[in-house]
This record gives C-alpha cells, sequence and structure tokens, in this order.
C-alpha cells in the first residue's frame, strides 16, 4: 500500500542530498555559498521538487530522471523567498522559524544568494550529461517551461501585483489572478517539468497541468487560512501577519469555513484530472490531499 | 574594407530590435515590463552581444543565428547593473547619464526588474525553435556556459568580492581576480557562446576564450581609467567615484600611465590569440581595439 509519509521522505532525502551535491562544488565566494546554502537547507517542504518527482513517476515511474530539474525548482523556489523576505519586498525577518537571509547575513548579500540560486537553477542542466540529443530537446523544454513560470509573465509578476496590492483591496478574480501567478505558475512549472522529462504525451501533459492548477490554489488558500488559524510554533512563521498588512485573502473575502471547502473542492477536482492515469499517480493524489491538510 | 562604427551600428539595430520585439510580448505586469524596458533601452554599448555575434561570424560567418543568445546576454548584463546600484548595493543614482531603476521607479521594482532580465535571459531559448535535435544540444551548452559565468563560480563572486573589499586594500593579483570574475567571466561567455552557435572547434573555442580573458580585463583597466580621466558628460557616470570610495583599481595600484600600457598589450594579446582565424574575425580585433580606445 503506498503511504504518503514514506514517499516524501525518501524524495526529500534524495533531493537534499542532491542539493548538498550540488553545493559542495568549488566555489568562487563562501559568503555567497553559505548564504545559498543556509536558506535552502532551512527546512522547506520541498513541494516543487517533490511535484516534480511524482509527476515523473506519474507518467513513467521516472522519478529518478528529474532529480536535477527538481532540484532546479526548489533554487528557483528559494531565491524568491529571500528576495521577497528583503526590507524593500515584504520586509520578514522570520522564515521557517529561522531568521531570513538578509537578517543572518546583509542585504546585499540576500540579493546576491537570490540571485545565485536563481542563476544555479538554469546551470544544473549540464550539457555534458546529455548522451543523446532527445534529452537536451527535453532539457530545452524544461528550462523554457521553468523561465516562463518564473518570469515577469509568472512568478515574479505574481510578487509585483503583492506588492502593489498590500493595503487595497482586491476582488477575488484579481486575488485568484495573482496567486495563479505568484504561487499557481511554479507548481505548474513543477508538475509540467516532471512530466516533460518522463516524455509525456500532449494529453498526458494538459491533464497534469489541469491537476497543477487545482493544488496550486488549494496550496495558496491553505496557506491562507494557515496564517489565521496555524501555530506559529509548527508553521514558523507569525500569525495574523496578512490581517496586519490588510492584505486581501481568501478567508478575509469569504471567511475561513468557506475557504475551506474552496480548498477541498479543488483538490477534489485535482484527483479528478488525474482519472486516466495508474497507480503510479498515487504519490500525486496523496499530495492534492496533503495539501490541504498539512499543518505547515 | 572592414568599417567597425558600421559593424558596430548595424548589430546594435540588431539586437535593438530583437530585444524590443520580446519586450513587446503580452506581459502580466505593465509596472515590471515598463522597468525592464528602461533599464534595457538606456543606451548601453551592447559589447556582451556584439562580441557573441561578432564570435559566430569569426568562426563561420553566422552571426544572425546568435542573435538569440545575444539578447539574452544583454539581459543578463542589464539584470547585474540593476542590481548592482541598489542602495544595499553600490547605491547608485546615475547610470548612463540617466536615473539609475530603483531611483526611477522604487527599490522593490528594481530587484524584481532584475530577476525577470536574468530569468528572461533563459527563456528566449525557445524549445518550438527546435527544428533538429543539434541546435536543442547546442542551445543547452549556451544557457549551462551563460549560467556558469553569470552565478555564484562567477560574476556573482565578482561582485561579493567587489563589495566587500570596499575601502580595504587589495593586492594586483587580488584585484585581477575580482575583475575577472566581476566583468570577465561574462564577457568570456559572450564569445564562448558565440563560438558554440557557430559550431566552432574545441582549439577555435579555446582560442577565442584565450582573445576574451584578454579583452575582458583590458576592458575593466580602462574602465578604471575612465573613472579617473574620463568626461561625465560622454561616459554618463560621475567621475573620480572610484577614489572617493576608496575602491582598489589600477590607476590606483600602479598609476594611470602603467595601466593605458597594460591594456595596450592585453589587446595585442587578445588580437594574437587570433592569428588562426581569417577576415570574418575582423569585427573581433576591432573591438579588441575599441575597448581599450573608447571614451565612455
Amino acid at each position: 500500500m503506498f503511504v504518503l509519509e514514506t514517499y516524501l521522505k525518501e524524495k526529500r532525502s534524495l533531493i537534499d542530498h542532491e542539493i548538498s551535491q550540488i553545493l559542495l562544488e568549488s566555489t568562487a565566494s563562501p559568503r555567497i555559498t553559505a548564504a545559498m546554502s543556509y536558506s535552502i537547507m532551512a527546512g522547506g517542504k520541498r513541494l516543487r521538487p517533490i511535484l516534480c518527482m511524482a509527476a515523473a513517476d506519474a507518467v513513467a515511474g521516472k522519478s529518478d530522471e528529474a532529480l536535477q530539474t527538481a532540484c532546479a525548482l526548489e533554487f528557483i523556489h528559494t531565491y524568491s523567498l529571500i528576495h521577497d523576505d528583503l526590507p524593500a519586498m515584504d520586509n520578514d525577518d522570520l522564515r521557517r522559524g529561522q531568521k531570513t537571509c538578509h537578517v543572518a547575513f546583509d542585504e546585499a548579500t540576500a540579493i546576491l544568494a537570490g540571485d545565485a540560486l536563481l542563476t544555479l537553477a538554469f546551470q544544473v542542466f549540464s550539457p555534458a550529461a546529455v548522451k543523446n540529443k532527445n534529452r537536451a530537446a527535453r532539457y530545452l523544454q524544461v528550462i523554457h517551461t521553468m523561465a516562463t513560470a518564473a518570469g515577469h509573465k509568472g512568478m515574479i509578476a505574481g510578487q509585483m501585483r503583492d506588492i502593489s496590492s498590500e493595503g487595497r483591496a482586491l476582488s477575488l478574480k484579481d486575488l485568484k489572478e495573482t496567486y495563479r501567478l505568484k504561487t499557481g505558475a511554479l507548481i505548474e512549472a513543477s508538475v509540467a517539468t516532471g512530466a516533460i522529462i518522463a516524455s509525456a504525451t500532449r494529453s498526458q501533459l494538459q491533464q497534469l497541468i489541469r491537476y497543477a492548477e487545482h493544488i496550486g490554489l488549494a496550496f495558496q488558500i491553505t496557506d491562507d487560512i494557515l496564517n489565521v488559524k496555524g501555530d506559529p510554533a509548527v508553521t514558523g512563521k507569525a500569525s495574523g501577519t496578512d490581517e496586519i498588512r490588510r492584505k486581501t485573502t481568501y478567508p478575509a473575502l469569504i471567511g475561513v469555513s468557506k475557504s475551506y471547502k474552496t480548498a477541498e473542492k479543488l483538490v477534489k477536482n485535482a484527483i479528478e484530472s488525474l482519472k486516466a492515469f495508474d497507480e503510479k499517480s498515487d504519490p500525486l493524489r496523496a499530495i492534492a490531499d496533503y495539501i490541504v491538510k498539512r499543518k505547515k
């Protein structure tokens, strides 16, 4: 029987090991590497890389081949957190229960460490590893997908909208669009790139993206709920900060209880999108469920 | 007869047109796109993209095929300028005679616009454009080369060293290493990626990298000299700022006159590295010369 906890633990261990290996390679600035390592080893859930590997599993049981791509996604995610936490942005001192990068180091180092993680995400696809040209073509598609999701038409646009809208009321439609860009785009790319690595068909790719769209929004709604109802000792983040900043969130717009229901409905739809997949997609199904039930 | 001015003008026009086209594509945040466009259209020399195209010309007269790569290099260069200018870094208000990005917009927008340009550099290699797998493999090598040069083992390490060493005396050896990382790495990558696109042989690639190493350092020494002797009305930058910041520079360490001579010697060596190339490498020769003779 499939046990999610075991799957998550196993994948996390693979991902953490691979990330350490990549960061252990020689560096020209120990301080930058220390800051990169500090933030990426701060105990994240590794949701995006695990989704990537689980998507590769769903298509062809090929999660191992997606490991480099998985790490690249975590590099991008961590860079975005470091930059979002900066004084000029969200000005957060705590992240996952420890000092944010610019507090632990300094602002210049944090900006550069974020830049370095973003750049590293595109460096891990070694051309030397390309024994066959088909893999090169797949890697190129992966890179394009990741960059599009992370860039000015995706995550960065989401962060810009998020900053500009602080203290200003948003409609549910606007909020949804901000979430789709800020969180959804990279979650979709995580699933899509895993599928690409495993040589998914066009139809499989579309179904998996559909799955990812649903869990992406469910994830963000759950984050909103945790900001209201979560235990700071578990989440590692201060509670109630969204309200203090007068940020529009799902609970603020439709209440906590309706937010829960919306997230649960999204998870149901996500799992529904996987109906053409066999038991190799069980990890994706279980992750969808986990996304709304998590406590941090 | 080869006329550098015509060559530069023609390439700049191609590059500027391509960059505009890329930025004109739909965006999810007009503000981010405006900030990206503001900084990249601020009248840069386009040295890196032109070097890339000239290297492709030197190998096979194929500069047109290097146009996307050329733009990607300019995106990376511009992102690095935007982030270097930030208050937490060099805190510069003026760049190329106009307000820096964080002054014209704000700090958060400048950080995000820089992030977006860096990301865009890896997005321009469209997998849809890959009609043949050989091209995909070349693109992958280009991406790896660019990311390595720009990342924590290259340009970012250089900027970190540069910041940490302000107000502290450096040896000539340390200064050279900082310059190699901060400026040299991306200039080398510009030449190398152009060569890769044009399917250079291993030996051609090595000779061109040798050329780039020399002009990279010559370029930085000339920058140092312009900071002392340049005309702010021409350079678009304040003069004497290195001395005010007590930065170690070539003129500070060995004097202006010996710095000139060193730069000229480097250019001579750079041109010497091209001896196996025919007249298709005339642009590279002329650019080497231009690098030390420029007034801005």
